[in-house]
């Protein structure tokens, strides 16, 4: 790898950055009548106190971030992490030498809630659609016992509306790493040739995905067969590509800690005229959905515009539930392109439009591009796919 | 990347082993009281089925998979998800059009359970310690109410039994990727030099990872600075290397869904005699592990072998909060090498040996191994790291 690697943004985020994430947060904390938030997951951790590491793969500790109403968030984590905190905007770092099983920060977390809410506060907790409690559910219920007094209400709304818009810095970061995965997309016919086991062509889009600047690759995958695929979520095996397949590759690399999160087409040789008019319709779906996308629509609208292409066209619309989603700090966030989703659209979301359709014989496809939602509409920030399936070799 | 690939282990695992994984949980589920087993967590779903799918990284959906008394798991799961399990051991595969915020799977969960246990079942939830359920709270607390007369219980130990104790097959994958993985820390000569910014370093690093045929690089974490590092969980930032630098990596590569975890230590050119009396310090303490770690022995007696080595020489004990772990679907799992954990090891277990100590000016190093138990003791997965620091340069 020669070639000088495209400018990137500065990593990382500006103190006053962080400092307007926790404000408007305790603006909506008032609003909903919230003590405190507690937060136990990587990108709620990370959204407000800027703290970025891979560790979080390990399930062993726990981690905590509490948002008072006024001043700084206050960290209630393990030993392990707090150099790398300390480094934050962050002054109130409480650590636990974890793991400590028999209590393992559960009565720092309890003296922390008290001393900054009380012991009957109202602590808002994401509960909701697409959030999970990262900490053993029996120390959680060790955490209630020992603060009966506490009212836990649901803050996934908050949360929610507070990181569905992106700021400048985090456009261009997402913007960053989708620019570097088009230009990895586009190394595709040097990448990518019959004969080659998939999981080695998996490995091959991987290697350039790093050498274009990409930070990790944790999220690939994809299929290939005969006229198209039939599953879009499983790991590759070791059936070489064959003349005739539709061979597509989803994946959601990182720059800085945020995910680009879109796929490609590519027909190995000739492969079916069903395969190339799913393409066809999944194309003008997509070109449906950006007419579809602007501030003030509802996402299902958004939805309901590139169902109308497919069922047009008689294609039946897959099993993926959505036809695309909110991606930011994670490959998927809220909202969702879906009938049942009426989050009216707002400048700075970014979002992925994923129409995806079944066809012929147990087959599918899936298309997707990746936007910033701009005063004025969509803008792109995937290179558009190309109007007819690519045909390599 | 023109060298053949190691020979890898077959992918998967052998139905036989996915019934006896199954057969060997009744068999606890009954001594424990349990009428069914509630998994929601990847490994613990993949431990049962053989579902593996990089999916997993959107938080969108929750999976479930409901272990019964006598039979095969049945899976109530996102209908993205319908081919991939189909192609598991598995018949009975329930699904529904996820996402669905406003029943996502809780009615057909509610359902299943109450077919395959009654109405006032006692059911095995993961509840301790390295445990989170991945599903909604409010979701959990839903279901609670559908079924109040349902007693859940923990089931971490049992799931913690299963898990500790890997099958040769299981021991084979991660014995492969932590070959590759070694082989990757010998190029370290042609991957660093001086002037490379850290981030470029680990990047080289991830490419000769994958040319050598691991499928991912989930975590890589390290860091560099003059005589030594001060923190091991942050991302690398744009500080070139520099002669005197002290260059730690520690990574989790996966083959076939199988973490290898272990560190490399190099010397940039002339570092201090601090450093070098650190690694050998913590060389000495692995080997102390090495020996302590039979059939028999409890992880606290391998925490105090290597404990005593760091004490013997004055090295304070650094962050980390315990000397090594258990791994293999996941980076870290139980046991842990640390003061509170009596488990007794046994053959089949694999494990990581892993002292820290802290050294000089707030720096601190970190030394590891990963081996799995024979009966007669340890066998090295991972190639031996030096006896003594290596340079670079």
């Amino acid at each position: 790898m020669t070639a000088p690697l495209p400018a990137a943004p500065e990593r990382g985020f500006a103190e006053a950055e962080l400092v307007q994430r926790t404000q408007r947060a305790q603006a909506l904390m008032r609003e909903a009548g919230f003590d405190l938030l507690l937060l136990t997951t990587e990108p709620e951790v990370r959204y407000f106190s800027g703290f970025l590491t891979p560790f979080w793969q390990s399930p062993t500790r726990p981690w905590f971030l509490l948002v008072p109403r006024a001043g700084k968030p206050v960290a209630v984590i393990p030993e392990i992490g707090g150099a790398c905190m300390a480094r934050t905007w962050l002054d109130d770092i409480r650590t636990w030498p974890a793991p400590r099983p028999d209590d393992d920060g559960v009565s720092l977390l309890t003296e922390a809630i008290r001393e900054l809410a009380g012991d009957a506060a109202t602590v808002g907790l994401p509960m909701g659609h697409e959030s999970h409690l990262r900490m053993p559910l029996a120390d959680f219920q060790r955490l209630r016992e020992r603060l009966p007094g506490l009212d836990v209400a649901d803050a996934t709304p908050l949360v929610r509306r507070l990181r569905m818009v992106k700021s400048d810095a985090e456009v261009a970061k997402i913007a960053h790493v989708a620019t570097l995965v088009s230009d990895a997309f586009d190394q595709a016919p040097r990448l990518f040739r019959v004969g080659m086991p998939l999981v080695e062509a998996f490995r091959a889009f991987k290697t350039a995905c790093l050498g274009l600047g990409v930070d990790d690759v944790p999220y690939l995958v994809g299929g290939a067969g005969p006229g198209g695929y039939d599953d879009i979520i499983s790991p590759p095996g070791e059936r070489p590509l064959a003349d005739g397949d539709v061979l597509m590759l989803d994946t959601g690399c990182t720059f800085d800690g945020y995910f680009c999160d879109f796929d490609r087409n590519f027909a190995i040789g000739d492969t079916s005229d069903a395969a190339r008019r799913a393409y066809d319709t999944l194309y003008r779906a997509t070109e449906a959905g950006l007419a579809a996308v602007r501030p003030g629509a509802a996402c299902r609208e958004v939805h309901r515009a590139m169902r109308a292409v497919l069922e047009a066209d008689g294609g039946a619309t897959g099993n993926v539930g959505r036809f695309g989603h909110g991606l930011g700090m994670q490959l998927t966030e809220w909202p969702s392109h879906a009938a049942f989703d009426t989050t009216v659209i707002e400048p700075g979301m970014v979002l992925t439009l994923e129409p995806a359709m079944a066809y012929g014989d147990g087959r599918m496809m899936v298309h997707e591009e990746n936007l910033v939602v701009r005063d004025d509409g969509p803008e792109l920030l995937t290179r558009r796919a190309p109007r007819a399936l690519p045909r390599i070799g």
